[in-house]
């Protein structure tokens, strides 16, 4: 039996990515969205949502560009500090001691301790109401070499990341895996 | 070190949602998506991303309306069938042994035994190349009564919730609280 919560924005699993931009003076800014995803295969195209008044929005106008960070739960606690603070009046970076290094494809800085980084040209702005939809286009990806496995491509449990739950305002580790994709349910077919 | 990998979609930990939809002649029809999320505060927003000649695309484009079914991993399988065929041709609910009825808010199909369900009405559809995005309003969340906590909202250790990882083509439990939001990271704000 399945009881109504209301209208609102109980949705889960979602990523923690840690969102790149550089402000006027060059200063690089950073913000954490949940509010975050991949929306087209090609070209390659991820989003995330920012409410107007946030240091990041003006950022991103201006440049249009910006990075996705992604972290590993070793990096959870700077993840969730970057949500915390505004970049206009603190360094966020000095204070999460973490380094920055400039993106080789757009105008946004790099978190170079975090495992796995796209770069991203706005390709889209929308607004919705409270947040805009800024949609970039992925220019390029990468990812620490010694997370990559035999395939070239990131090893999950060596990337060890996690997702943010809006239900109880909390960050979970992902691991154990299901198995694949095209694979787990394919039995169901017949 | 960090190694390029090209501009491709790798972007991780993504959701597992399924969509569910009416068809011109009132069948249910479900569709896979990890190309899904959040997307706005006020008014509660979630968005999906699908290829044009999906079958889904024209029964949310008819209806103006979707729902996003959240499966625990107790539901991976079917969610994993859900993506694997369409719905053109076979009746996908039954094959997987699963069972429908029909929103109460919105003109949609809610999957019965998936223990969180958002009603959502098309706000807007986005074009980006291979993918059109559907922007929704979400009307209602319903969650399982027995997977609701002593607040009242759905605790995450029972939903037991699961994510893809593009990097491998993979599904990944969710597990293990790392912390609250504005709590885990406070202590770097000095």
């Amino acid at each position: 039996m399945k009881k109504s919560l209301g209208a609102n924005t109980i949705a889960l699993p979602l990523p923690v990515w840690v969102i790149g931009s550089y402000d006027a003076a060059g200063k690089p800014n950073a913000m954490t969205a949940s509010w975050a995803g991949v929306c087209c295969s090609q070209p390659p195209c991820v989003y995330f949502a920012v409410r107007p008044a946030r240091y990041t929005h003006d950022c991103v106008v201006a440049r249009q560009a910006f990075t996705v960070n992604i972290p590993g739960v070793g990096q959870a606690a700077a993840a969730d500090y970057f949500g915390c603070t505004s970049g206009r009046t603190v360094d966020k970076f000095a204070a999460a001691g973490l380094t920055t290094h400039r993106g080789g494809y757009v105008d946004a800085p790099c978190i170079a301790e975090f495992p796995l980084v796209l770069e991203c040209k706005v390709l889209k702005a929308l607004e919705l109401g409270t947040h805009v939809m800024f949609i970039g286009e992925i220019l390029d990806v990468s990812c620490e070499e010694v997370l990559l496995g035999v395939d070239g491509r990131p090893e999950v449990s060596r990337l060890q990341p996690f997702v943010y739950s809006t239900a109880d305002g909390s960050y979970y580790a992902v691991a154990g895996a299901l198995g694949r994709a095209y694979t787990l349910g394919k039995h169901l077919a017949g």
